[in-house]
């Protein structure tokens, strides 16, 4: 038997605490023209351990910032345009490859100029690998927020980024399970990518059925609350069961969940349905729980001074692998830019995998502390950099 | 370093599962004219241990359903027509008397014809009391979803029964103090009525502020995000705070936080986001979650008599105090039993009043089983007689 009793009560005051400070933090942001995101992230930098300690993540936390970020996709997805998703689909291809083998080399790159290289095999050049990886590993959801807040979401480069992201999942699972593999843990690389083709061919042959059954609902009960409804359960049931079962990413579920129903004739209703939900609560969570995730307890010189190369090499490697990649795809300069820029933000994803490395031997926990960086400097400069380019080189 | 691991993505399925049933099984309730939120406690009632047994309640799940009556509640206090509740005040008061002095009465004297009596002041009547006291705590949430999905929740029985119900609560843990206090455990009455007056004078001070703030955010911001979710961040900080720091219940703080924002020009706005963030997630896990605590594992035939003995006299009890009391304060006969019905049904707070009790060593752990039939089978009994009351007597 559990009772909610008064200790946990904690619960009700830490969301008071982020969907407040998130709120004016996110205010000032816009304030001082920078996306509202930024703003919501920096909160959480503030109230967390990082700075003020007032508010420590928690399991309950984690979960709602999840949920969030699950909303976030299958909005993305729901607003996807799908022609410009076909027209894009195999420039998105290039962009995902160049996106995650620039990053790879790098990675590996790096680690092996501060601990030593070893030929191709050894244990070291594993780790190193391992350490490609870690960057390689986009999450686009920072992005979407941002060109949502741009009106951008949609555009040519907005479907562009939000597909090759897709597509980057895929291969860095596949990756991920060969290097480690290698290192003799974790799966076949073959039943991975089996399982990965396997998602994708069932997403798209029950997605014909559950569009069916959605355009019944909506031609016998348009804007009645049971559709909005039914589209969340099928979207979170869709990231429950690409994660659970085909070791695809939670919120590459809801992405395709949403593709799913674009075309539905109340598409814009639950949209703006699950906007509400995710905007009135969960999405604040997940932006101010990305800061909160941050501490500088283990902080110590050499660390530091890896982690900036770490995240220097993070950033700067998806800018090049996927910015040259797009004007290979007769992207303009501008437009590269930005694809590269969006490209470069990293989520939950890294830590996940910093997580197996840890398991598999591969990385010490120090790196926790570097991937952490990465993730919130990507976080902030993303946003604030597709601002400007958005300002500067104007498109769809 | 907590990261959400696959392991934990279970959550998400539970969500899923619960929207999803919920949903459907309040669909099937309208279809046979019963209210929709019955239907979505008998989903709970399904799914969980009690039948099927897919999904069990956790701690995320207890936490979401708090959040969700909260909502709630917060609702029900913005939708007050505060002409009415002054008009109902008084009544109201003779009404909360009458419905926690009546049961309590009722259930110590059904505990002693089960278990022997005892003079006053001995152990035995003491005993007798507390599980008076466990039928004396009104919950009105349940009331509050079957009159709002009615269009009733602002009419005069509407607002008598809510303003009764909040006056209920803190006669109860007045009681409950005394009743702890007397068996040696607990704070002292004189400090738990202390704190109980404080929480209504520094709310209707504060309130006064915090009115003032949303006027001067409604004039310069009116149909913008920040007024709701300000309002949102009211709520769950009044609800903490109140339960935290003056032992009223959480809800009863939501309840507050909504009448002082109600004559907000913009409430509807407010009322509106609010309205989709719970019934889109939030709301169903609350009803679904009163089905889900349900367990019949531990019950035995004598468990099972008495049980029935206490849901019977709990509802009766509550319908004879404030049906009579209503009756005296001049309602008709229609709208006395409306009340009286309104007033049964029992949630969370006779959940936590046992486990205090069972502390305390006033009873044991058998009483949950009963207490928890009294929430499901007031939750849904209510309800159902409301609807039909007020088809056979229409009334605001």
């Amino acid at each position: 038997m559990e009772v909610t009793d008064l200790e946990s009560l904690r619960f009700l005051l830490d969301i008071a605490l982020i969907l407040l400070t998130a709120k004016v933090f996110g205010i000032i942001a816009r304030k001082l023209h920078a996306p509202e995101v930024v703003g919501e992230i920096v909160a959480g930098l503030l109230i967390g351990p990082a700075v003020l300690g007032i508010v420590d993540q928690s399991d309950f936390i984690n979960k709602m910032a999840e949920i969030g970020v699950i909303m976030l996709m299958f909005e993305a997805g729901l607003s996807t345009d799908m022609k410009k998703l076909k027209q894009t689909g195999l420039k998105a291809t290039v962009i995902a490859c160049a996106g995650v083998f620039v990053p790879l080399a790098m990675g590996a790159v790096l680690f092996m100029s501060f601990y030593g290289f070893g030929p191709i095999g050894s244990d070291q050049f594993i780790k190193g690998l391992f350490v490609g990886t870690l960057m390689a590993a986009t999450s686009v959801s920072i992005t979407v927020a941002a060109l949502k807040e741009l009106g951008k979401l949609s555009g040519t480069v907005g479907t562009t980024i939000v597909s090759a992201a897709i597509i980057d999942d895929v291969i860095v699972i596949v990756v991920l399970t060969f290097v480690l593999s290698a290192k003799g843990s974790g799966a076949s690389v073959w039943v991975t990518m089996l399982k990965a083709v396997m998602f994708f061919a069932i997403a798209i042959i029950t997605g014909f059925i559950v569009y069916k059954g959605f355009k019944w609902l909506d031609a016998r009960y348009e804007h009645t609350r049971r559709i909005p409804i039914a589209a969340l359960v099928y979207c979170i049931g869709m990231s429950y069961v690409a994660e659970r079962y085909f070791g695809i990413a939670d919120i590459t579920g809801a992405y395709v969940a949403g593709v799913v129903l674009c075309n539905l004739h109340d598409v814009k209703y639950v949209e703006r349905k699950v906007d509400v939900s995710s905007y009135m609560v969960f999405a604040p969570i997940f932006f101010a729980g990305i800061g909160l995730k941050v501490s500088f307890e283990s902080m110590n010189p050499t660390l530091m001074l890896f982690s900036i190369s770490f995240v220097a090499v993070a950033l700067l490697s998806k800018i090049i692998g996927c910015g040259t990649a797009s004007k290979l795809c007769k992207f303009k300069w501008g437009d590269s830019l930005k694809v590269g820029v969006g490209m470069m933000t990293r989520g939950e994803v890294a830590l996940i995998t910093a997580q197996k490395g840890l398991a598999a031997g591969l990385i010490s926990s120090d790196y926790f502390t570097a991937v952490i960086l990465m993730i919130l400097v990507s976080s902030i400069a993303a946003p604030i950099l597709l601002k400007i380019l958005y300002k500067k080189h104007p498109s769809d």
